[in-house]
C-alpha cells in the first residue's frame, strides 16, 4: 500500500482494527462540513439539500446489504452502539421473554453488555461454545434455544480469525422457537456479499470505519415489522429510533463507502484473498511450529490468523512495529491486557500458541510488496524472539523426552 | 456571512440548530481520516500517534470549559447521548434514590427521556415551570429537592429563548439534598466562559456541531469522583465509560473547535452580541405587534427569539427560506409539528403569539450585512402574512371593541 503514518514504505495489516478512510469518502463528505452544513431536520433549504443527500446514503447501504426497504436502517454512533440498542431493545419488546443466547466469541461489544445484563439481574445468557477451528456447537445451540429466548445475538463473521457463521440457518432456527435474531456483521459486511431480504435475520449491526469510511458512524438494520426501542431518546431523527443530530457528513461518507465495498466485492474474493494466502502460505512454510487458527474453509477473505507458538504477541507486534508493519494480536479493545485473547480460549488453543497470536488483517488497498515485505520479515524477528523464550528451550527438552515424533 | 448553502448571498442564521464546521477544524481533522487512520487503542505506531492527538484534544475542550482533569471528559455520539448517559447513570448509582427534577423548558433530549423514565415506573419526575420570562420557579425548585432526589438536570441556557439559568447555585442547592447535578449545556458550551473547577456542577453535556465543531461528537463532562455506569458497553475505550473505537477524526475536530471558541469568547460577547442586538431592535421598531420573548437581561449573546403576532412561524420561514434567510421557529428537532414551542408554552406566551415565534441565532460567522439584509426583508414577509390572516383581521375588531388603549 502506498500511504501510511509514518512513512510510504510502511505496512498496515490491521485492517480489522479499522481502515483507512477512502479518499473518495473524504472527499462526498467534505461540502458537508462547510458548505451544506445545515440541520437535516431544519425547515429551510440549507437543511433540505442535506436530508435528500442522507435519503440517497441510505439507498446505497441498504443495496450494500440487500436490505428491502432504505428506512430498515438505523444510523447509530458505530458497531457497539448498534448492538447494544439491538439487544437492549429485544429485552424489553419481547414480552414474557429474558433470555439471550449468544457465543462464546462474540466481540465485547455484545459480551461486555450480556454480561453485565446476567449480574444485574435483566437476563440469563447462553453462551454457546465453539469447537477447536471457532465453529458454533450447533447442538449447544439448539439445546439453548427455546420458548424463553428474547433474542439471539450471534456474529457473522468474527474479527479475530475471520470465521464465519452460518446466520442464516441461525436465523431460521431462533424463529422456531419465536426469538428475535440479531447479528453483529461489523466485520462481514463489506468483505462478503450480503442479500438480507432472503434472509430472517432481524437485526443487524455494523461500523463505518471497517469499510474504508468514517469513524463515529454506524447503522443498526432492522428488519422492517420489528419493533425497535430506542436507546437514545430525544428529537424525532431516524423516525423516532435514534435521536440526535443527523451526523450528515458521516452517513454521507459511510453510503460512498458502502457504493465502493460494492464495486470492490469481487476483489476482496479474489485478489485481496490471494494476498491472503499467500502470506499465510509463505509464513507458515519459513515458520516451525506455526498454524493458523479458526475455520480455514470458511473465513473471511481478509483474514488470517496464525499462533506463533512459545512467544508472546505482545512482543512480535513490538519488533514489527519497528520494521513499519502493523498487525494485531487479539483485539485492539482488549489490549493492555497480557491475557491470551477470549476468542483463541475459547477455541481451546494451547495456551503457548494462543500468547503468540498475530491477526493479519487486509484489505483492497495492499499489494504484492506488503506480501514479500511481511514475508521476509517475519521469520528473524520470531526466530529472535524464540532464542529469548524461556518457554522454547522448555519444550525442546520437552519434545525430546516425551514426544520423539514431533518435531 | 459569505459561505453558504445555494448562493454566497444566504444569510444563515440558525446557529443554534447547527454551526458550520470552521474550516480550521476541517482541516485539523482531515490528516486523520487517510494518513493518520489507525485505531486509537491499537499498539502499533498508527494507533499510537492517534492516541497522542486525542490527548491534545481532550486538554484542549477541559480547558474551555475549565475543568481540572483531562479525564474528567467523556466523548460520546452527540448531546443527546450526553443527556441519556447522565441521567441513567444517576439514577444507578444513586442507590435508594430515585427522583428526577428538571425543567419545563429542556431539550427533548432530556424531557423525552425523563418523561419515558416515569412512563416505565423507573423514576418519578419533577418539572419545574418557569414564568413568562422563561426563568425558573426557584421556590417550586427548592421544595422538589428532597433526599430522594437521584439527579438534577436543569440546562444552562435554553435553545430557543437564550435564557441563562443560574446553574451554579443549582448546583450547590442539589447538593444539598446530597443530588447529582447535571446540565446540558449544548446551547452554552463556546457562548460564554465557563470554569467548571470553581463550580459544584457533577455533570454536563456537550455537542460538537453547535460551536463550529464536526457533527457526531460530543462529550459529557463528569466531575472526578462522580462515578458513571456506561450507557454503551464494550471494549475498553474512554475508560471504560463510554465503549466504542474512538472517533479520532471528530475528537481531534472538536479539540480544534474549543481552542477556536476560547480564542473567540471576547467577540462573542461584543461583536456578535451587537449584532443580534441591532436586529433585534430594528425588528421590534419596524414590526408591529411584534416582542422578544426569554428573559431580555439574561441571555446567551447570541440567541433572539421574536413572536410575530397573528401569524405562522412555519409560514414566516417559508417566504424567509425564499429570500435566502435561514431560521428557526421552535426547535429543529420538533420540527414537522405545527404545536407552538413547548418552551412558549411553559412560558405561557400567548399562542396567538407563540406560534409566530422565530429564533434568530448567530455566530462569529455573521456579519453587518446579514442584519441589514433581515431588517430590509422581514417587514413585507410580516405585512404579507398578516394580510392573508383571518386572526389578524379579527384581531383589529377585537382590539377595537375591547381594548381601545391598546394599538
Ligand atoms: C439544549 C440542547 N440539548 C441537546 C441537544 C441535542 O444535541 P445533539 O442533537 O447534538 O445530540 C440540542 C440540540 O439540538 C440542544 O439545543
Ligand atoms: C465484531 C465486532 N463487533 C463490534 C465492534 C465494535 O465496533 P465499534 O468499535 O465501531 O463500535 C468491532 C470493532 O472493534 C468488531 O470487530
Amino acid at each position: 500500500m502506498t500511504m501510511s503514518s509514518a512513512s510510504p514504505e510502511n505496512v498496515y495489516l490491521d485492517n480489522n482494527a479499522t481502515t483507512r478512510c477512502d479518499p473518495d469518502v473524504v472527499a462526498a463528505m467534505l461540502p458537508f462540513f462547510t458548505e451544506q452544513f445545515g440541520n437535516a431536520s431544519s425547515m429551510h433549504a440549507f437543511g433540505a439539500e442535506v436530508g435528500n443527500a442522507i435519503g440517497t446514503a441510505r439507498r446505497a447501504l441498504a443495496d450494500l446489504l440487500g436490505a428491502e426497504f432504505d428506512h430498515e436502517i438505523v444510523y447509530t454512533g458505530g458497531g457497539t452502539e448498534a448492538d447494544s440498542t439491538a439487544i437492549l431493545s429485544a429485552l424489553e419488546t419481547q414480552t414474557g421473554r429474558n433470555e439471550i443466547v449468544t457465543s462464546a466469541v462474540e466481540h465485547p461489544a455484545v459480551l461486555t453488555l450480556v454480561a453485565h445484563l446476567e449480574k444485574t439481574g435483566r437476563a440469563k445468557v447462553h453462551v454457546i461454545p465453539v469447537d477447536a477451528k471457532g465453529r458454533l456447537d450447533m447442538d449447544a445451540y439448539r439445546k439453548a434455544l427455546s420458548e424463553r429466548t428474547a433474542i439471539v445475538s450471534i456474529m457473522w463473521a468474527n474479527n479475530e480469525t475471520g470465521t464465519i457463521f452460518p446466520v442464516e440457518k441461525l436465523a431460521e432456527m431462533a424463529h422456531g422457537v419465536g426469538a428475535l435474531f440479531h447479528t453483529d456483521a461489523v466485520q462481514a459486511v463489506g468483505k462478503i456479499p450480503m442479500d438480507l431480504k432472503s434472509t430472517q435475520i432481524d437485526m443487524l449491526s455494523l461500523s463505518g470505519h471497517k469499510l474504508h469510511g468514517p469513524k463515529g458512524i454506524g447503522a443498526l438494520y432492522v428488519r422492517k415489522g420489528v419493533r425497535l426501542r430506542p436507546l437514545i431518546r430525544g428529537g424525532h431523527q431516524e423516525r423516532g429510533r435514534r435521536a440526535g443530530t443527523e451526523n450528515a457528513p458521516a452517513i454521507i461518507g459511510l453510503g460512498k463507502a458502502a457504493a465502493l465495498a460494492a464495486a470492490h466485492m469481487a476483489e476482496e474474493q479474489t485478489r485481496v484473498k490471494a494476498l491472503r494466502d499467500r502470506l499465510e502460505k509463505g509464513l507458515l512454510q519459513r515458520i516451525s511450529h506455526s498454524f493458523v487458527t479458526g475455520d480455514v474453509d470458511n473465513r473471511l477473505p481478509n483474514t488470517c490468523n496464525i499462533a506463533f507458538e512459545y512467544i508472546e504477541g505482545e512482543a512480535i507486534l513490538l519488533l514489527m512495529n519497528r520494521e513499519g508493519i502493523a498487525a494485531s494480536s487479539g483485539s485492539a479493545c482488549t489490549s493492555g491486557s497480557l491475557e491470551p485473547s477470549h476468542v483463541l480460549r475459547a477455541m481451546n488453543v494451547p495456551y503457548t500458541a494462543a500468547h503468540g497470536a498475530i491477526r493479519f488483517s487486509f484489505s483492497r488497498e495492499n499489494g504484492d510488496a506488503d506480501v514479500d515485505r511481511v514475508i521476509e520479515a517475519m521469520p528473524p524477528i520470531i526466530e529472535r524472539l524464540r532464542d529469548m523464550s524461556p518457554f522454547w528451550r522448555e519444550r525442546e527438552v520437552r519434545t525430546a523426552a516425551f514426544n520423539p515424533t514431533y518435531a
